[in-house]
């Protein structure tokens, strides 16, 4: 029977990943550091089905969207699809239980979303988005809250020396900016001044209308920049703003501020975005419903937590190691089990060693790899005076001392 | 633009369902708990993907499995199926990484997975499972450490008079009794014993013989039952445990232990089960890999919380809600932003009201609405001395005082 199943090669999808625990540690420490920020600001859990009506999704992210999406027809004939973003199902939840959802409505979603994206590009099918937004207000107010949220879980992750790059879409209007030229002045990160000025140059069919409309925007004195992103860049100290009046971000969708936060020395570009979008997500409701909200690019974020060696050298939980005598009698067995379940009663993390044939030295290995601090013994020589050793595994001590003590202790 | 979309109609997929704050916080207590409890046992989170391959997962669940296995053709034409229970990922895994693993590896999961099934009968297609495993150790200290782990998680979900009820495959061996026996025993919780006799002596075409068999597994001794178990019960009272030698849960599957947890009262069926699996999880890798675990039935847990009234009152985590001073000056406004993030860097998990034209009143209302115990007023008055008023939303008592004095009182 083995071998015949054997036959099917154990396999992921391309652009899927299985997460071991070390990884999948790490993961839950972003996780929970988010969580416990986002909470931290009143936002509140909100969760969504994997599988959504093909027509709630389709048309809503563009024609690369549409061709990106998974989609089929499940047993009942359904057309259904795979969340691929957290916006349109906010947008759905917004519009279906209307009547029930206070406003604002602060909420933050973490779930997996699925494309069929190109994985020759480093790309993954599966990935996880951690999104937070206030839907119903069109306050400063919220901006700023969004804002020191940010702020806030990058400190609270350990980032130090990151810059939250700060813009509005109005800055465009205020220089009739169109799309195409705003898409230029988007790029001036990855290809340098001077290729922006020769595209720009070609759009206008003038060098000079050109350099000047460049220089215009890049030296904007703080007095003429826009009422509403001026109040928001009062308070750049506190919450590491810098303006960036290039910043464009998919321009369609954002309607006054837009940000992005760039981390000094990581490569892989900005590991949170967002902005304000007052115009999408009353789609389902037919009317307008204001929002604004950000969303952190949750692999980006591993990367370059690890990068800045952020993560805790030791994730491990377990305090304790309770080993089993070797070749010891039934009675010691069981007291060390009665001194597992005693301790956890305790309140201690605590692991039982798992096979009572295995030798001590393979025991004491066992805690030191995987990072358990204190290991119990319980011999012969301890059981007769009702007492454990307690050995410290980064020291090396050993003391033989009662299991009250030993509590005491770990 | 906005009348046009609001035509699709906003809605879920049948069996699908949202997750509101309110709904979506009890999920995260009782998540956390576990997570807590499996970690301080030593168990590792494992994260799989959505979407295996289709030859994974097909065949392993039976043919009213592949029958509700979301299944489909992937754009690159892949037969894709969506998870659909986390053992049979798990035996991927441990096939596909095995020279990576350390054994006995300990794992938990808890991710969806997604059945076609009949709504209709209460059923949901998209529901989160909670497993936990113990894989290469065929010791019975492996079986005392899933039951120990069960155990805890129950108490410390705070339920009370629970039984974990405690049966082995191999009873049913020494009394040389058949799957189709087997499985009439196992209904003697629904249909009752005169029922479970009837059936018996059909099958055995004898009604002496039935009742000879009905009543030999009913008074087993505890001088008769197999090894193993007998040093599993020896723990009873420590963990909760009590025989029920007639429980069976899909036989095919397990190889020695099997248990369920009920709880008194509640009647939607066990919200655990589990027991030892020796000849599944080595599927993939061609070699036979004990094992044993159990998954918490995530729905009914939630159920039978609600019932026992284990959630807390108020799984709010914001402490103080600092108002915005009606029609006040742009320097109030300031002084109410500048205070909520002064208590944020201070660690107190704060909201700002997000609307600066709401009357008091209303801003009042909100935090009570939400159930924040503090709420922070900074007017004219306070602002000229540099005071703020703290108001104690329970006891609506109220002092004006120096932040500095309200942040040590929240």
């Amino acid at each position: 029977m083995y071998n015949k199943i054997a036959m099917i090669k154990p396999q992921t999808l391309k652009g899927f990943r299985d997460f071991l625990p070390e990884e999948a540690r790490k993961r839950q420490f972003v996780i929970n550091t988010l969580k416990q920020v986002f909470e931290s600001y009143g936002f509140e859990p909100l969760e969504t089905p994997a599988l959504e009506y093909e027509e709630i999704l389709l048309g809503k992210y563009g024609r690369e969207g549409d061709k990106l999406m998974y989609r089929f027809e499940d047993n009942g004939k359904r057309k259904v699809a795979l969340r691929y973003d957290q916006t349109v199902p906010l947008a759905r939840v917004v519009a279906q239980y209307q009547n029930q959802l206070p406003m604002p409505f602060k909420r933050y979603q973490i779930q997996n979303v699925w494309r069929a994206e190109n994985t020759q590009k480093g790309r993954f099918r599966e990935f996880l988005q951690c999104d937070a937004d206030i839907v119903g207000s069109s306050s400063v107010l919220s901006d700023l809250e969004i804002l020191a949220c940010i702020n806030t879980a990058m400190k609270n992750l350990g980032f130090q020396g990151f810059s939250i790059l700060v813009n509005s879409r109005k800055v465009f209007d205020m220089f009739g900016a169109n799309k195409k030229i705003i898409s230029i002045l988007d790029k001036e990160d990855k290809i340098g001044k001077d290729k922006v000025l020769g595209l720009l140059s070609e759009v206008m069919e003038s060098d000079q209308k050109a350099e000047e409309f460049y220089s215009n925007i890049k030296n904007l004195q703080p007095k003429n920049i826009p009422d509403r992103l001026k109040e928001i860049l009062e308070k750049s100290d506190e919450l590491n703003l810098f303006p960036a009046f290039f910043l464009a971000r998919g321009l369609d969708y954002y309607t006054d501020l837009i940000f992005e936060v760039k981390i000094p020395k990581y490569k892989g570009g900005s590991v949170c975005g967002g902005g304000r979008y007052d115009n999408l997500i009353g789609m389902f409701a037919g009317k307008q419903v204001p929002a604004v909200g950000f969303a952190f690019g949750f692999d980006r974020l591993i990367e370059a937590m690890e990068q800045n060696k952020l993560f805790p050298a030791n994730l491990q939980t377990t305090k304790v190691l309770v080993t089993i005598f070797p070749s010891g009698s039934e009675e010691l067995k069981e007291k060390s089990i009665d001194c597992s379940l005693l301790l956890r009663s305790s309140g201690v993390s605590t692991e039982l060693y798992l096979d009572e044939n295995a030798k001590m030295e393979k025991q004491l290995k066992y805690a030191d790899q995987k990072g358990i601090p204190y290991v119990i013994i319980i011999g012969p020589e301890e059981a007769s005076k009702n007492l454990v050793t307690l050995r410290n595994m980064k020291t090396s001590e050993q003391k033989i001392i009662s299991l009250d003590e030993a509590l005491s202790v770990v």
